[in-house]
This record gives C-alpha cells, sequence and structure tokens, in this order.
C-alpha cells in the first residue's frame, strides 16, 4: 500500500518558556522538525509527508528551510485549533489512499525499526501504535488523595499511528470527544481495534526544556 | 520528628547486561548510590541512613567506599528475596521513631524540594509520596488488542516515599500482595491514605542502559 504521513507540529513555545515553537529550537544544530521528516524520509523516500502548522508559522518554516537548505519534499497544511482539527485538516487537504500514519512532530527520535513496524503492522490490521511499557507506579487522582494503580498491562503510547486511509478518515467524522487523547482513541471510538507493536525507548515527545536536553543526550547517543 | 531514611538498593545488573549492579555504576565518576545517599545528606545531615543491599553485595560495597573514601555513616542491612521482603527486614533492622522515608537507590537524582516536600507532608499528614504528571497517552493491554485509558488525573509515582514510623511498621505486617507495587501502595491497603506531592522530573528511576545515558545527561544539567 501507498504510505503517507501526518506530521503534526501544533504546539507554540509557552510551555518551553521559549519564543520559538519547540519543533524549531535547534537539535543537534538543526531545527527539531528536521530531524523528524528525515526520519521519515529515511524510513522508505516514497512516503509522502504532510507537514501540518500553524499558520502563523509558516513563513518561519519556509525561512528556515532555505537558510539551512533542507530540501525533503513535504506539503505543508494549516492547522486547526486543537490537534484534533489539525489532523482533520490534514486529512481533507490530500487524497491520498493506503496507509497514513499520523506523528507528533516532536518525537525527532523515531528509529526506523519503530516506522516499519508500525506500518507493517497497520497494512495487515488496518490500526497500529507503538508503546513501551511503564517501569514507574502510577497513582490516580481522586479529590484530595490518591490510589495506587496496577501497571501490569498499562503502557505509554507513542507515535507514529498508523491506519488504513479508509479507517482514519471516516473516524475523524466523529464529532470531538474529550477521550481523543491521540489519533488511536479516535480510531477505537469509531469501533476499530488498536494493535500493539514495540516502540524505541527513545522516541521521546518533546514537551518541556527538560525534555531538550534529554533529546540533546539521546541524539549523541545514537549517533555514537 | 527524626527522620530515617531507607536506601533499597536490591538490583543485579542484570536488566543493565552488566555484571556490576546497576546502583554500582558510576554516574559522573562515582558510584550511582553514593549521589543517592549524599542527596539525603544533604537535606538533613542528622538524618538516620539505613542502605538495604542484597547480602552478595556488601562486601563489594565496604571496597568501594574505601576505595572513595566515602564516609556519610550509614547502617547496612542485608535485602530479601523481593522489595516487600527488603523494606520489611530494613523496618525490622532498627528500631527508629518518627518519619521514615523508603527511597529507591536507584534514583540518584532526586533534588532536596521533593525530599523536603515529602517529609513535611508526611509529618502533617503521615503519608506522602512525590509524583510527576503523565505526558504520554496510556493504554491498557487487553488480550490481543487494548484499550486507550484517560490520563487525566494518572500521575508517575517516584520515591521517597515517606511515613509516619507506626503507620509503615504496621502497614508492613500484612501479608504480601500483588498488588503491592510500591511502599504507598502497601500503607494505603493498610487503609491509610496517601498525600501526594509535586517530584522533581529528573528523579527518574535507573533500570536500563538508555536510563543511565539519561541519568548522566541531568546530571551534567543539574550541576552547570
Amino acid at each position: 500500500l501507498k504510505k503517507s504521513v501526518l506530521i503534526v507540529a501544533g504546539g507554540s513555545g509557552l510551555r518551553m518558556k521559549n519564543k520559538t515553537p519547540k519543533q524549531f529550537l535547534p537539535l543537534a544544530g538543526k531545527p527539531l522538525l528536521f530531524h523528524t521528516i528525515t526520519a521519515f524520509y529515511n524510513y522508505a523516500n516514497d512516503i509522502e509527508i504532510i507537514l501540518v502548522l500553524p499558520e502563523n508559522q509558516i513563513e518561519e518554516w519556509n525561512n528556515l528551510c532555505r537558510e539551512y537548505n533542507f530540501n525533503i519534499h513535504h506539503c505543508i497544511v494549516k492547522g486547526g485549533k486543537t490537534r484534533f482539527n489539525s489532523v482533520k485538516n490534514g486529512l481533507h487537504s490530500f487524497k491520498s489512499k493506503g496507509l497514513i500514519g499520523v506523528h507528533d512532530g516532536v518525537r525527532p527520535l523515531v528509529s526506523k525499526t519503530t516506522i516499519s513496524k508500525v506500518y507493517d503492522t497497520a497494512e495487515k490490521s488496518g490500526a497500529a501504535v507503538p508503546v513501551i511499557p511503564v517501569s514507574e507506579s502510577l497513582r490516580k487522582l481522586k479529590g484530595k488523595f490518591s490510589k495506587s494503580l496496577l501497571r501490569e498491562n498499562i503502557h505509554i503510547v507513542q507515535t507514529p499511528q498508523c491506519f488504513k486511509s479508509d479507517v482514519i478518515r471516516k473516524a475523524y467524522r466523529q464529532k470531538f470527544n474529550a477521550a481523543f487523547t491521540d489519533d488511536a482513541s479516535v480510531v477505537e471510538k469509531y469501533g476499530f481495534k488498536i494493535k500493539l507493536v514495540e516502540g524505541n525507548p527513545e522516541n521521546i515527545k518533546i514537551t518541556n526544556p527538560l525534555d531538550m536536553v534529554i533529546a540533546a543526550c539521546l541524539f549523541n547517543h545514537l549517533s555514537s
């Protein structure tokens, strides 16, 4: 099946305490998003790459591409107000059939093996996501106190999350629901079962300044 | 109230793919466990420190202390077969009253602020643990498939977990139960409510070689 990926880069710099959107921050000397796009290009150089960006960041992005001479082909789509709307916009803006992956722009350290497992499994089962085990204890808040949660069988979900195009397109016609924490939960609500594959532990989501420190360190580790 | 801490260092090197127990691996030039013990000494230099170690590691530990001239006073207690038994042994081997913290030996990056918040809150409420929010989506395995889990209100639990001595001593008289994933869950099963305080994100649990890479990087970051 033909392969596409929607790279969703919606974040502002707020949680990073930075004016630069986090997806443009430098990682190993290049904007973070370059690494993310390159990871998919390295997986399959004919993959269709759609980058979903907030409208007010598109000009800066184009400038960065020129400045760094970044020439992996990708289409740009305007993001929406929420992640749900951004993915929806992305799905509307191109007509590809086959397999559609959705990936967080701020996960630059996804491995080729992870991408490959997710796409292969989605090709067979229709929907697949990468997960890693939880190594720490978990608690659920209940009012002023909390209750311990059995971590057995609980997994941390990463991206890319990959689906057959008809499955994800139909699922995203649903109304938004607060239980939609990721694309798999949207597809699941639509009635589809999600297969899990093993992710790579370096594939962290960069959400705060400490994550950026860890990402730089993991990048060096993976390159050495 | 008088303060004590049980530092539980039960791990072998197996998950680290290393012959050296992970708590003895070097972090910034010193055995990891030195950093952990120093963190508690820096919080309160009159805190009673009890180190729970597997019997077959005690000699190596004593040699390391001599070799590195490590002279923060601590008592050594033989560990048990499981973490539950190790904590139990620790509680039996000293008679201190007051506040007893239990800390994972492989969390060398706990901050003074985290320790302080946990002990202060336990002094007021009887039982406190540090937590940090979950920033990623979670899924629960159900047979061959899985179900998305609302991460709202779910927290990752760290250590030290601190309790009034009578509370933890009585709780540890219970029979072992598979739901005992940490000390708070033991105390909770005994009928006690657990208060949550904010942990520090650097306070990671070192369980695999990648964690060691991240810890080294966080150590440099915190020292800079």
